[in-house]
């Protein structure tokens, strides 16, 4: 468990990636009370700096001893790496929040999106797991919904971003796009298909039921962030030419009956959430539009008539803010106030 | 109705358009029956000229007796000109197809997919609409599922291309990228906000419901063309950075189940639709491999867990082939062919 203390010495794993990298500038910008900062990544980025306040932070690798004194370390380096380092950096008296899938569906780790199950914290063993991008954004929505009219069943279609991916997925979507206007030919390195001018319905690896793993953390981790395995949720997750910010498109199923207007009034009072919902005058969330912010953005929310209590919305994030490293930092914020 | 005949006089209004110059080009791709081919466009396109076979047809300006003799007029010059032209045509004794939405759900119209509701053919009175693109693609599907299993709901999302808006929104999507990448100011003209790079929960007028009219049209056009208002229909309609090809999302509940291996064998089996469905060799339809063919692909092939009997699929064609020009050109084969 975390000590009181004025300030923290903080960790970044897995720094320099782009959601590393959003981390630092996150604690930064949040003014989180960082002491010292250390800085992790694998012996590729040996020798690299990076800016924190003031002061440039040099980029360290990894090694049994390097977590000592160390209060709270924010991973983002992979599940593999997590894997590994997690439990030594909490022998060493760390507190981890984790980024990677290695343990959140592990039922002695809290998942934990801070608006909606903060309480989740009180029984962390050392290790608090931080949701996927996708399903972050999708429970800050559902959840004051589900305690006004008991969601039944989620369907759900992502339009994700390639900073979802990393750095290198962006760069190769900058690089396919200069290509093709180039008339040359593209390569495609990080994704098997040209994913410039194009959508691929396939977001990391495939399982035997024909799901993507992606598409199973959203019907799992929603199911336990929000505690309530009863709700029936099925996705379909497809990355799209954007380069930073996932949109939804989202239809639920209540057991209560909620008309638009209260599902707006509901969304406009709920921590975290900004209603963009505005068509006529062509007020809708867009990633170009929100990304960089913190906030998650709902619009095109409708009555869906289909069923009898049926609501459509459109939930659009930054992935790298709210999708990860804000929610990670959120979660160290909350760590501390409950020292 | 159409006269028996070795060949036809035929039309194209709105010739000079995205999905006009398409129909022309199907016309001699499949070796419709042309004796001879007359083209009409808005006073702009006057003294343009378009290939066909192996002549240079000059494009005219429609008047009232332009229609005299002609036999088959293909239609795509918009909602407004069709209302006004479709029946000055008719009057001439031409068989008018109509790719525009003016005529699709007047009850004296019959709107066709030549795969799906061929007989509807029969009842014209000399108009025959085409539906809307992203019903087209979703229609040739649910309709052998409907057959085997009786459709009861269907949750679409889509990802259209900037082609269904026609060439001035391929020209805006090829500007905006060329100006982001050289870190010029955009402008919007088509769209309301910045496509590049970014994705529009936006097609289409917004309606009192809160919907698009796009949306509405896959609801009540999917409901005439199959022939059964009790299917209930959600949609959620959205424009991509994609310049050609139509993909959605489309969960399906049906009365009776079908196993994913019985989905793929009824879709193996129906007209028009190739199985495009090997996730774990990456094969899965996309929008920039089937630009240019005439099929509807389907992939991503699910049991949905979340309800008793449920489907998920993934549906992929060419807006301005099978979703407008090849639509038309088959409607008006199967006229031939009933001579």
């Amino acid at each position: 468990m975390l000590k009181k203390k004025g300030k923290y010495i903080v960790a970044v794993v897995g720094a320099t990636g782009a959601v590393g990298n959003e981390m630092v500038a996150t604690l930064e910008g949040r003014d989180f009370p960082v002491g010292s900062l250390r800085l992790f990544a694998s012996e590729r980025s040996e020798g690299k700096h990076l800016k924190f306040r003031d002061t440039d932070v040099s980029v360290e690798t990894l090694n049994e001893n390097c977590f000592r004194g160390i209060d709270i370390a924010l991973f983002s380096a992979g599940a593999e790496r997590s894997r590994i380092w997690a439990p030594i950096a909490v022998k060493s008296g760390c507190v981890v929040v984790d980024n990677s899938s290695q343990w959140r569906m592990d039922p002695e780790v809290p998942l934990v999106v801070p608006e909606v199950n903060p309480d989740d914290l009180k029984w962390h063993k050392g290790i608090i797991a931080n949701p996927n991008c996708s399903t972050i954004q999708m429970v800050v929505v559902l959840k004051p919904i589900h305690d006004v009219a008991k969601i039944k069943r989620v369907v759900v279609t992502t339009f994700q971003s390639v900073s979802g991916t990393g750095q290198k997925a962006m760069d190769e979507l900058l690089k396919q796009t200069t290509d093709l206007l180039n008339f040359k030919e593209i390569t495609c390195n990080v994704y098997p298909h040209q994913i410039a001018f194009n959508v691929l319905p396939h977001i990391d690896k495939f399982l035997d039921n024909g799901y993507t793993k992606e598409e199973m953390k959203m019907v799992n981790e929603t199911r336990k962030i929000i505690g309530d395995n009863s709700i029936r949720i099925t996705a379909t997750t497809v990355r799209v030419p954007v380069f930073r910010g996932h949109s939804e498109s989202v239809n639920i199923e209540t057991e209560k009956k909620l008309t638009a207007n209260e599902v707006r009034a509901i969304l406009s009072e709920a921590p975290g959430i900004v209603v963009f919902d505005a068509p006529h005058k062509n007020v809708y969330p867009l990633p170009v539009s929100i990304a960089g912010t913190d906030e998650t953005y709902v619009g095109r929310i409708r009555e869906d008539e289909s069923i009898e209590n049926g609501i459509n919305i459109w939930i659009v994030a930054d992935n790298l803010r709210k999708g990860a490293a804000l929610n990670t930092v959120q979660i160290a914020e909350r760590l501390v106030e409950m020292t």
